[in-house]
C-alpha cells in the first residue's frame, strides 16, 4: 500500500491533477454544468458527446464482468419511483437522514455536523435543535398531492433487486449461490455536494446482491473482495492508487458482518469508489417481514428452506469514471513536443480509433470513408480531418484514443495504411484488407485476451 | 398498408395476443409489476433478466444505428432533474397539461376529457371547471422545500440536447447537418396509464435532435423517415404491421413544418411507437431567447450566421421494445407437437446461444463449462441442465433464443457439439474449435452484413 496521503504526492502526478482533469472534461466535452446556460444546476452534471462513450463503457465493462462472463448472476432494471412502503421496509425513510438546524439569527439551513457552531453566512451562533432531514427525492404520483400520493426517487438500486428477489428466484430457477445485478440512476438530495462528479445529487450506480447460504456469507464474501479489486486493476487503474479498507466493527451497520470499501487516491486523498458489504439476511428477513411475503429459498433436493445471506458489491459509476480519468491522466513529451494523454483502457476510451486523412484534399475523402465505415461495426471511431496531422494525434492523444489510422497518398497506390499507438507513438503500415482483424487482435492484446478467431 | 384495424385481425396473431405476451413477460421473467410485494405501485414496472437484456439490446441497437454507425451524430447523457427555467422556456410549464375535474360529490379527480360527464366512482354529475394539471413530477433539492429549491423530472430528454448545443458544437466542432444523441428515462404523471408498458409514469426514450440548415429541413425531414422506418424493419417488426402516419395540418404544433409518427399495429390498433418532426428553429430559439445565449451555428468559410432547424426523430424504447415482443410472438407446430416461439432478431433476443450439457451427469460438465466460457465473452450466453432436452429447446424458442447448442456424449469423442436453430428447428454438427466462428457468421447472415474478419 502506498503510504502517501495525497494524489499530488503520487508519482507521476501533476500538483494540480483535479483541476487539470476537471478543465480538460470541459473543454473536450466529457462533462458540462447541467443547465449551464440558465446558471446552471447545482452539483448536476451532463456527459457530453466523450463523456457518455467513457460512461457507457465504464458500465459495460462492469456489465460484461458481473453479468455477461458469468452463468451465476443475472440482471434486471427496476423503476427509480417507488412507494413508501418499499423505504420503510429498508429503514431508509426511518434512518437515511442528516442532522439539520436553522440559524436563529438569518433561518437558513444547515448540515449541523458540518457548521462548527457558527453560520456560514451571518455568523450567527445559534441555532434551532437539530432535525432529521431525510435524503430522499419526494414527489406525487397521480392527480392529488396527498400523503396517498407520495412516491420516492430511489436513493440506491439495491431495493429493487430484494423486492424482486421471489420473483426472479421463480422465473430464472438460479439458486444460491446466484446473483441479481442492476446499473442505474439513483438519487440523493445531499446538503454538500462535492468533488465534481464524486457526489453529486444524481448520480449513476452498479450494484449486485448476491444470494448465498447462510454459511457460505463469509467465503463469498473474501471471493467479491478479491474479483471486484481485480475488476479495476484489470482496466488500468494501478494498484499503488487503490486500497481494500476494511471497516473497524463500530462503523458497520448493526446487521453487517463485514464490509471494505474499494478506495481510490483522489487529489484529496483516499475515498470510497465502492463498498463490499456481507449484509447477512438482513434485507430480506426486513422485506419478508413488512409484506408478507416468504422471501427465501426452499431446496427440492435437500427439503431445506433458508434465507440467503447476501454480498452486496455497491460501485457508484460516475465516480469510477472519474477515478478513471484521474488515473489516465499523464503529461509527456513527444519528440520533443509536451503533451497530455489520457492512458485509457481500449475498453475504456470513448473513441477507440480515429480515421485520419493526411490531407483535405478529396482524393483522400473516399478512401478514408471507406476505412472509417469498415471499422464502425467493430469499434467507436472518430473521424477527423482538421488541421496538421501532429495536432490531431494530440488531440486524440489527449481524449485517449488509442489508435489513430492515418489515409495518406501512398493509401491511393499501395491500399495500405498507418497505424499509430497512443502510448508508444510506434507508427506499422497495415494493408486496409487486414485492419479490421489488426486491430481487433491488438484490442484483444490489451486485455491479455485471445484476440477474435480468425484475426 | 394492411386494412386491419386490430392485431386480432393480422394474420397469424392469436386472437388473445395481449394477454399471451403480457403472461409470458411475467411467467418468463421480462417484466414485473414494481414493489409487487407490496401490492404494485401502479403503471410501474421492473424489467427482469430477460427484459433487461432485451431493453439494453433495443437501446444498443438504436445507439449503434444513430452514433456508433454514423459520424455525423453524438451522444450526450443530461440529467433527469432539472430547474424550472429550462421547462420554463421549452414551454412544458405552461403548456404540457391535461383538464382536471374533481368531483363535487364524492371529490375525486378525473381528466375531463375522460369521464363522459359522471363520476366513475359515485356518478356524480356535476365537477368543478377543469384546472390544467401539469404532467411533469414535481420535487425540491436542497434542505428548504420552497420555491426556489424546486426542480422537475424531465418529461422528455430532448430539451437536455436544446441546452447543451453551445457545448457540443464548441467542443466538437461539428457543423450542420449533425445530431446530438440520447436514450434515458424519462417522467410523465400520466392520469390515465394504460396498456402495460405501453403508457407509463416512468419510461426511456430513444431521442435524437438532427440539426440542419435552415433551407435542408425538408429534405432531412424525408430522410429521417426513411431511416426510422427501416431501423424497425431491419431488426424484424413486418412491414405490415408498421406504417408512417403524416399529422394532419390541424394536429400539428404551431411551430411545426412536419410531423409523422411510425406506428405499429398494437392489439387495441394502430399506436405510436415514434415521432419525426421537423421542429424548425422553435426550441433553440425559445432557449436562447430565455437564457440570453448565442444558440447558432457561425460558418467561419462563408461568414454565414444561422439558427439551425431542426429534425427530431423521438421513439420509445420501452413500447418499441412491447413491439418487438407482439411481432415476434408466434406459436407453431415442432414433431407434431405445439410450442411458443418468440423470434425475436438475433440482436435482441435476451439470449443468442444456450448451452445445453444433454444429461446432468458430471462428465459432460466440464466440456460444457468450456463452450460456455469461449461463448460468454462474444455473446449473451444462457446455460441449463435441468429437465429434458426437448423441454430445454422449448424454454429457449419461447424466450427467442435464436441457437441452442447441445453437448452430447460424442461430444466427449469428436469435440463436437450440435447447433440447432431457434426457427428451422435444424441441426448441424460444428466442432468445437469452429463454434464461435460459425456461430458469429451466423449472427452476421442474421443482419445480411459481412461476417466478422476471418471467420
Amino acid at each position: 500500500m502506498p503510504d502517501a496521503e495525497t494524489a499530488g504526492a503520487a508519482p507521476d502526478r501533476p500538483d494540480d491533477l483535479m483541476e487539470k482533469v476537471v478543465g480538460l472534461c470541459k473543454r473536450r466535452g466529457f462533462i458540462f454544468q447541467s443547465a449551464e446556460i440558465y446558471g446552471g444546476f447545482r452539483s448536476t452534471y451532463d456527459y457530453g458527446p466523450l463523456g457518455v462513450n467513457l460512461l457507457r463503457n465504464v458500465k459495460n465493462a462492469w456489465w460484461r464482468s458481473m453479468v455477461q462472463l458469468r452463468d451465476d448472476v443475472v440482471g434486471i432494471d427496476a423503476a427509480i419511483l417507488g412507494p413508501p412502503a418499499v423505504w420503510q421496509a429498508s429503514g431508509h425513510l426511518a434512518n437515511f437522514t442528516d442532522p439539520l438546524v436553522d440559524c436563529l439569527s438569518c433561518h437558513q439551513r444547515w448540515r449541523e455536523d458540518k457548521i462548527d457552531g457558527v453560520c456560514p453566512a451571518c455568523g450567527g451562533t445559534t441555532f434551532t435543535e437539530p432535525r432529521a432531514f431525510n435524503l430522499m427525492f419526494k414527489t406525487h404520483a397521480g392527480p392529488v398531492e396527498d400523503e396517498g400520493a407520495v412516491a420516492y426517487l430511489r436513493p440506491e438500486t439495491a431495493q429493487g433487486m430484494f423486492v424482486n428477489f421471489a420473483n426472479v428466484l421463480q422465473t430464472t430457477r438460479k439458486k444460491p449461490p446466484f446473483g441479481i445485478a442492476q446499473v442505474g440512476k439513483s438519487f440523493r438530495n445531499e446538503i454538500t455536494p462535492q468533488n465534481f462528479v464524486f457526489r453529486t445529487r444524481e448520480f449513476e450506480q452498479m450494484e449486485m446482491e448476491f444470494f448465498v447460504p447462510p454459511d457460505e456469507g463469509t467465503r463469498w464474501f473474501e471471493y467479491w473482495l478479491g474479483e471486484r479489486f481485480r475488476w479495476y486493476t484489470d482496466l488500468g487503474i494501478p494498484e499503488a492508487q487503490l486500497r481494500l479498507r476494511h471497516h473497524d466493527p463500530d462503523e458497520l451497520s448493526h446487521y453487517s458482518a463485514g464490509t471494505a470499501d474499494v478506495e481510490f487516491l483522489f487529489p484529496w486523498g483516499w475515498d470510497e469508489l465502492e463498498g463490499i458489504a456481507n449484509r447477512t439476511d438482513f434485507d430480506l428477513k426486513a422485506h419478508a417481514a413488512a409484506s408478507g411475503e416468504r422471501l427465501e429459498y426452499f431446496d427440492q433436493a435437500s427439503g431445506e428452506r433458508y434465507v440467503p445471506h447476501v454480498i452486496e458489491p455497491a460501485a457508484g459509476a460516475t465516480r469510477t469514471m472519474m477515478a478513471f480519468l484521474l488515473a489516465a491522466y499523464a503529461e509527456d513529451e513527444v519528440g520533443g513536443e509536451a503533451r497530455t494523454v489520457l492512458r485509457l483502457h481500449p475498453r475504456l476510451a470513448p473513441y477507440q480509433v480515429a480515421v485520419l486523412p493526411l490531407s483535405k484534399k478529396d482524393t483522400l475523402e473516399p478512401v478514408a470513408r471507406e476505412v472509417l465505415g469498415m471499422l464502425q461495426p467493430w469499434l467507436m471511431c472518430d473521424y477527423d480531418v482538421t488541421q496538421s496531422i501532429g495536432r490531431r494525434y494530440r488531440r486524440q492523444d489527449e481524449v485517449g484514443t488509442p489508435w489513430c489510422v492515418t489515409v495518406d497518398f501512398d493509401t491511393l497506390e499501395d491500399r495500405a495504411v498507418t497505424v499509430r499507438d497512443r502510448d508508444t507513438t510506434d507508427q506499422v503500415r497495415v494493408p486496409i484488407a487486414d485492419l479490421v482483424g489488426h486491430l481487433q487482435a491488438r484490442f484483444a492484446a490489451s486485455e491479455g485476451a485471445e484476440p477474435a478467431p480468425g484475426s
